[in-house]
């Protein structure tokens, strides 16, 4: 079993997290969910979901990590510890996914250095001025570069978790969870309706 | 503020209710979110989330009610205290709302007696046996009947609930919400990939 670990935190953006759960969540076989925050507590979304969750020292690192975006990143990104700890946590990770404005947090890391990503379309100057050094796509639904996936605003989170199964594991599993969860599948990354808007 | 109220169980499919609770948190100054379930537990979804709710006791009733589906309502569709408990809840809502097999539960209610509505197609039968009375459409990402929203499976949900925006607030906040979470939004109705399936 590979642990798929959920990174959490006050103000994230629900579907950031969730959605890409989803599709993780049917491959019960492969992938171990878990919900992690840096102390343990219950954690409030932005759209008020309290989620329990367990402190960052419990997580087994040897896995995935999913970092969802949101207006607590705001506050995290300027947080020197704590971006020090999901440094740890992402050199340590298997690979690493981000949804939205989570590739803030991860560009602070400094590990994006010279790596293509992208993030959310109407805060994405902000998210810029969090990695200069980043490769930033502008167009793109999401962007996959070596062990990290970034994904575009909120449900483009989606897009990616489903073009991560079929790269790791082949297109039919996931075309097999896109049916069982009757997802219209954006499978082209470069097919960013928003970057003009 | 309309109280949006998400009924949770214990094996609720994640994206069934936080699907549409992405979008409904984009109206802060319309809907106030609240997560219910029985007794008030915390509620374990089939993806392992554990979410902190308020019991059926606490709800505001005169607002939208939103049941969601998963392998939870088998048992809860045999559970006549809980049928009778959303029957009152069902009848006192502005709106009833029904992502995937939450359509189940909400026929056993014997509300949609005569009402058209659809689920999950991989469940579909099933989902018929809980309500012999109900006009059943097969082919419909979502269908809209009287005060009753029912969708098709899982990412139907997030269709149905830019629908139900569309119809009571208008399309253009329909498409600023959709712009905003980057949502490709599926608006035919009758467009149903997953009816053949």
């Amino acid at each position: 079993m590979i642990p798929f670990n959920v990174l959490l935190f006050d103000d994230f953006e629900t579907l950031d997290a969730f959605g890409p759960v989803e599709f993780i969540g049917k491959m019960p076989n492969t992938y171990q969910l878990g919900y992690f925050s840096l102390e343990g507590d219950a954690v409030l979304s932005s759209q008020k979901v309290s989620i329990n969750t367990l402190p960052f020292s419990c997580m087994d690192v040897n896995g995935v990590l999913l970092i969802p975006g949101g207006m607590g990143t705001r506050k995290l990104a300027e947080d020197h510890s704590f971006i020090e700890r999901i440094t740890l946590l992402s050199k340590q990770a298997l690979y690493v996914l981000t949804v939205c404005t989570g590739s803030a947090l991860l560009a602070k890391t400094g590990l994006l250095h010279g790596v293509k990503a992208t993030s959310n379309k109407l805060a994405f100057d902000w998210v810029r001025g969090n990695g200069n050094n980043v490769d930033w796509v502008k167009k793109a639904r999401w962007v996959h570069d070596g062990k990290y996936y970034t994904s575009s605003g909120v449900s483009a989170g989606m897009d990616m978790i489903v073009g991560f199964i079929c790269d790791v594991h082949g297109e039919k599993t996931a075309r097999d969870i896109c049916n069982s969860v009757e997802y219209i599948w954006n499978n082209d990354r470069t097919n960013d309706p928003f970057a003009k808007i």
